[in-house]
Formats: C-alpha cells, structure tokens, sequence
C-alpha cells in the first residue's frame, strides 16, 4: 500500500477539503485589524443556520471540551443542582465537569448505545425539581446514538425552569439543529467533525434567557466567560487572539455548507449513515444501536465472540483505513466509523468494501460482497441522487 | 501598492514561514494515532530549550490568556495572597485574572515603558511576606520593555518562598529564558509571537517545586487543569483533541529554529532591536524605553506634539506596513513595532526606510535618511556577520 495514503474515517478529527487547506495558507493577518474583525462578524451569523439560531454564534479558541466546561460555569454555581443524561463517555465527561466544579449532580444514566427517551427524562426531572440545567448530549461520539434533542428539550421546557444545555461535538454542521425552534439554551460544538475543520475552534449558540442566567452567575471564570465574548463580538472582535488560521478555514467551510446547501449537507450525512449500515448489517456484522438511535455522522459495530475488534482495525489500518476503538468500557469491544464532514458515498463505499476485506482477512465470519452490494443499494436509490 | 502584499510587523500574530504552512497542510491525523503521540511527545521535550528547562513542556489549545489563567487558577486557591508586577496591560491581564478567582492581590505597578528594578521589588516583598507567587511579565508587549526575569526571580528566591510565575507570551523564542537556572516555576508563552505560528497554541513550562502547590490546590479547573495534560504526556497523549494542523507546524518551527541554531535566533532578534532602534533615533522619533529596558521582539516609539501616532500608522498600511497602536492609556500616543519570529534585518531595512517615508509625508519631523543609515551601520557591523 502507499505508506502515506491514508483514509481517516474516525469521528473526528476528520479530513480537511483542499480548498480549506489553501484558505488556511492565506498570509497571517492581525487579530485586532479590520479584515480580521469582519471575518469574525461575518463568521459568527454564517454560523446561525449551521446551529438553526438567528443570534450569532460565539467562537472561542480551544478544544471541544472546553465549550463543555464553558457551558457548565457560566450557567452554574457550586451548590447548584444539575441533570446529566449520561449515555456515554462524552455524557460522563459533562458529569465529570460538573463534579468538578462543586454542582450537585443528578445522573440519568442510560445504557450505552441507546438514545434517552423522552418519558423517562420527564420521570426523572419530576423527582428532581430543583435542577437549573439539564446537559444533554446530541450525539454521543463513544456509541453513535443520536439523541432526540428536540423532544428532550421539549419535556425539559414542560418538567422545569431548566436550562437546556447540549453538547453537539460530534454532529452539529451534519443534522439538523433547531437551536431557536426547539428551545435550546446552550449548543456547543467543535470544529474538527462534522465542520471539516483542524480542531482548535469551538463554537456556542447562547439563547436569551440563558444570557440572563450567565449575566449572574457568580461562578468565577475568565478565558471561558461567555460574557466577554459577547461584548468583544458586539464591538466586532475577540476578547483574546482567536486562532487565525483556523477562521480564514472557517470562511471557506461555511462556503461549501453553503454551496452544496445545508438540506443537501444533512442528507448526504443520513444517506452515509444508512449506506454504513445496510452495508455492515449486510456483510453479517452486528450494529450497536438501532435504526431509530443511529446518529448521521458515526456508527459502532460490535466485536464478535472469535475475532477481536481491534484485530480489525489493525487489518484495516494496513489497508490504508483508519477507524476509531471502543472507549472506557467499550475499549476492545467495538469498532466506530466516523463519516462526516469532507466525506461522501463513495468513501462509504469504499469503507464498507474494504470493511469486507479486512474481516475475512482475521477470518471474522462476513459474507464477502454482500455487505458492499447492500451499500449500493442505499446509493441506487438515494433520494438525493433524483433531485 | 499591491493590494494584497502586506508586511505584518505587529508584535503578534507574526507571519507564518512557508515551510510552516507547508507542514501545517499535511493530512489530518487522529489525535489517538500513534503518529500524534510520538509528534506530542517529541514537541514537549524539543520546546525544552527554548524554555531552558530539562522538564517537557506542556502544550494547550488555547490562546495565550488561557495559559495566564491555568498559570492562576494551578496554584492558587481563593483568599491566597499573590504578588503581581504590573508595567503594562499584560501584567495589568495577570492582575485581573487573580481578582476573578478571589485571590489577595499586592500589585506593585512599574510606570509603563520601565523595567521592574530587583530592589524595588526586594523591597515590596518583604512588605508582603504572605504572597503565595509572584506573577511578572518578560517582555511586556505593550511597551516593549523585557524585563530582567533572571535577576528578579533571583529577589524573589531571596526573599519568600512564592512561587515565580512568568508570562513570556511575546518573546519567549527570540530570547534567552533559563527556567531551571534563574529558578523559575511557571513559564507560559502563545505560538503566535517568536514561535513563528498561528494563534491556537500556548505552552507551559513548570517546576518540580510548582508541581507540589499544583497537585495540592484545591481551587477547582478542568480544562486548564496542569496535572491532566502531565498526566496525559506520561501515557504520549493530550487530554483533549489538541490543534493537530498547528502542532504540524510547530514541528517544523523547531526544525527551524535548531537548524539556525537557537543561540542564532536570540543574535537575530538582538540585532534587529539595535537596528530598529538605531534606525528611529537616528531619523529623529523617539523610542519609549531606554536600551537597558529594551525588548529584541518589540520597540515602541512615541507620537509628537505636531503628528499622531495613528496617522503614521494610517500611512504605513497605506504603503503595505502593519504596525500596532497603543493599549489603553498609550492609545494613540504610540506605535508599535514587531521584530519577532520568521523576521530578519533586511525586514528591518525596510521597515524603518518605510517609515521615513510615511513620517514626511505626514509631515512629521523626521531626518529623511539619518535613520536607514543608522540601521545600515548597525547591520554592517553586526558580529553575527563575522562569524
């Protein structure tokens, strides 16, 4: 194989478009020159309709986990209570952030690999009326469920006062996101998934009514206060020197979203989710969720009782493809294909076939061909493909 | 002018080498990859001489004032007592910060465009016996005064036990710094100033001394939280998916910086602080700082009573110059002068015969010639050119 030649189908960080990678090449202009305070403006509402909010979008430069510890202190303070759905390692991490700062927790855990329902989120903030925040995860990156955020969101409005606060890392620019429509209070993401992005941006939609939550709270913070950066981006700049690069490659992503149309971006996401599956179920593999919880932008497969997961991914690793493991107590046992951002059917294709290869490769008991011709013919039938 | 050939000389962000760009367009990476661990581990120990520490150095996504803060909220808790040298806005950034998180503040404020003398800060030390740490500032970017960290460290050891922390965040790979040997505790710098990067990273050196107040503070972080990504360094990792694109480039920023010899570098922004400097006295202007104070990455240069800073400012864009304004109270009464990073003295050159140029034309009382000439003479006998 060509050493260098790799596919990077792990959820996140995902493949850069070319055409990303020159913006990011443009010559370094100052952070506190005009050129840079218009991109940062003009950034800020393109975001919008990516996070489904007519406020503009904060944008702070760190980690994805950093807009997660973000949420949890401008919103809160020591002695507060709080509910986390936890469904796996990014829930747990949202749990271990608000331990960490003193919130008094109350833990909805869900199995791993299922999505929260609705009905049992509304039991549970009936035992718990005290809560200013419920955390939510819209996609749990460690398991490929997808939550249904709009109906949680919806009993949450019903059950409490709460703030709605959703960590989107590993799907926002690649489902739908209603943020104003549903009613969220908090949406963060990051730029390295479905944003086609390297990781170094986070991002934050901020409705009204938590602004007044964050405008008190007397939880101390400083390069994560929400507050500064509202106030920068109303003078049309940052409080700190963003990640400059990164913004000339955020001008051309949002370019492509809105070249390709976002409609068609989150469609192209389902289809892939679907090709993965028809074409993983079809080869004799087994899916860790259900069609009705599977996310649009990564799918887990579980290990078999005679071959090894990571014997798996080692195999696909020699044949040029890069798949994630399992994580916490996941690790060993399943697999996880990331396909969002700067990926289409075709890579799915050619990750479904070579899926096939690799597994009969470790002699995993798959049914060559027939898991790639199950793929095609999701891609036969697309809808997309007759627009 | 050609519209889009600018120069970028602000002190920060700097402009990024082609070879930079270049090493920053490769393929993404999965930050678990084992080809990010070993780029991880081999950053931390290469940055080592430039900090001048034997101790592997801590790498953040972040902006530079996120390590400020993780250098705060690490190693104090609240009601502590801290000592801050304030000459600037930076160190006035450093006084904000531990007023965030409740901490006792003893500020000894140095006028702007000086450097803190040992004896008065001997002196306000031993008024303040209970400080915790001790919060300076190297270069203070602001005003271009580079402090004498060594000497000052060596008072503060003299005199207390505290802790002593450094923001080198605009010189801290275009000078000399001996962390082990001047006995400092923190040292945080950012990529976008001598470390030739774009905005995104910041860096930590710390102490076995200041690991010891770490691991027992109680004041609660967690993204900032120095033992997680110490930790995580141990096992070849980062905590959270670090700017994999910017880590790239610095592995070639060091490829740089060692193939020129980092002794090299320090001569370089030496001579280019003589040759700016000998280049505005010499058509006329007046420098803000005295050379004893003066930093090798950054000059400023005040306005006169019959021409404004700003305007001169106005005309250098005009004739593709980026120079910097003053902060806060310096504003409009100064401009600034980045020489730092992928910057050399035929930059230097140009820079200043640039200025001459957009001072007459502002009518400004400058000595058309006198300063090119003087920067020339300064080039001319430059020992590094006789090497």
């Amino acid at each position: 194989m060509l050493p260098d030649k790799f596919r990077l189908q792990i959820p996140g960080p995902t493949p850069i478009p070319p055409g990303v990678q020159q913006a990011m090449a443009q010559p370094m202009i100052g952070h506190r020159d005009p050129d840079c305070s218009r991109m940062v403006v003009d950034l800020s509402r393109r975001l919008g309709p990516v996070f489904g909010t007519k406020e503009p979008v904060l944008i702070f430069t760190s980690s994805g986990t950093a807009a997660l510890e973000a949420a949890a202190v401008n919103t809160l303070a020591p002695g507060e209570e709080a509910a986390v759905v936890v469904s796996g390692a990014f829930g747990d991490r949202f749990a271990k952030i608000l331990e960490r700062y003193g919130i008094t927790l109350h833990r909805l855990d869900v199995p791993w690999g299922e999505a929260c329902q609705p009905e049992i989120l509304a039991d549970f903030l009936r035992k718990h009326p005290q809560v200013k925040a419920v955390f939510l995860t819209y996609c749990e990156t460690s398991t490929g469920v997808l939550h249904p955020i709009g109906e949680l969101a919806t009993v949450i409005r019903q059950e409490t006062e709460a703030l709605v606060i959703v960590d989107g890392v590993s799907c926002i620019g690649g489902v739908e996101s209603r943020f104003d429509e549903w009613g969220l209070d908090i949406l963060v993401t990051g730029s390295q998934k479905a944003l086609m992005l390297p990781p170094g941006l986070a991002f934050a939609a901020v409705s009204e009514r938590a602004w007044q939550v964050i405008e008190n709270n007397p939880q101390p913070r400083f390069y994560l206060d929400f507050k500064t950066y509202r106030t920068n981006l109303e003078k049309e700049t940052t409080p700190y020197t963003p990640a400059v690069s990164l913004l000339f490659g955020l001008t051309e992503v949002l370019q492509m979203i809105e070249t390709e149309g976002f409609t068609q971006v989150i469609e192209r996401h389902d289809l892939m989710m679907r090709m993965t599956r028809a074409g993983i179920r079809g080869m004799g593999l087994t899916l860790m969720t259900s069609d009705s919880d599977a996310s649009p932008t990564v799918t887990s497969i579980l290990g078999g009782n005679d071959w090894s997961s990571e014997d798996l991914r080692k195999e696909l690793r020699r044949l040029s493809f890069r798949v994630a493991g399992g994580q916490q107590h996941l690790k060993g046992k399943i697999f996880r294909i990331g396909h969002m951002g700067y990926c289409d059917p075709v890579d799915v294709l050619s990750t479904i076939a070579t899926i096939e290869v690799a597994a009969k490769r470790i002699n995993a008991p798959v049914r060559l061909g027939a898991g790639i011709q199950a793929a095609e013919e999701e891609l036969i039938h697309a809808p997309s493909l007759n627009h």
